[in-house]
């Protein structure tokens, strides 16, 4: 028996793996939203990060980081204005954002979280 | 009462979240020295670091690890110096730097670090 | 006497940091194979994490997350042979990988990884 828990184990990471307390998420895309708008594709990315926070016993008041990546850095605003409707008022996550190429061009947004469990 | 503390809370994120004996901060940038060169860029990010370890309790020899995003990777040994001259003799951070378009074009550097509480 | 490890301390960074319980470590890039293939490369990576990961007492079983950095996102494919050749079935690290300019241009891939000690 191990102290680290995999989640959703795939032949190259895990969705998430769980360690004394913390929840580290794999970078999230959107799926049924990619190719749309940044705004689309960011509440597919919070849906599906809603759903695993809820898989590994955690909450999105519980959050302790995120990093977000967008492809184009002009998206700034309209990723912000999605995000700032779904985060809890008093105990958002710390963030950094920043503008990078991501693994297709399908997608203008990649959220990683970190979360206590 | 939660064991998740969050300081600095703001509609879009906190400035650090603590958790588990583990500070995690948001990515900081420029305030006073935004525009100017990415020396004085440094300098202002780090005392700001240093003031949030500070607050949280922390100090820079307790840094566990620190993310920094440079706009141009050209400026990486000018980074360094200042970021050479800041760490602790013995007990820096792990580091990773790469090259990043931020979130606006008057920010040459950002730099996220953990530290140990 | 401090809880907090540092491996491998230059005068810009540690190699790895370890506090309780995790390893943090530095963003490493290819030694031997610099200016080499992405699959040299990624193949010297991988195995200078190995060499740390045994160093701290932890192994490629226990990542927790890694963070991957490509030069060019065209290498995903290339990288990612390599990467799913080294990791251990059924317990992979969360991961998140985007494109990047590195510190040099010999360097086609970074990668920086968690594990649980």
């Amino acid at each position: 028996m191990s102290d680290v828990k995999f989640y959703g184990a795939g032949p190259r990471m895990s969705r998430v793996v769980v360690h004394n307390g913390v929840a580290y998420f794999s970078g999230y895309v959107a799926v049924d939203a990619a190719g749309k708008s940044v705004t689309e594709q960011t509440k597919d990315i919070l849906a599906q990060i809603d759903a695993s926070l809820a898989e590994v016993g955690s909450s999105k008041s519980r959050l302790l980081e995120a990093t977000i990546w967008l492809s184009d850095i002009g998206t700034f605003a309209e990723m912000n204005a999605v995000w700032e409707s779904w985060i809890v008022a008093g105990s958002p996550p710390s963030r950094a954002t920043v503008e990078a190429r991501l693994a297709g061009p399908q997608y203008g947004v990649e959220i990683r979280v970190l979360a206590a469990v």
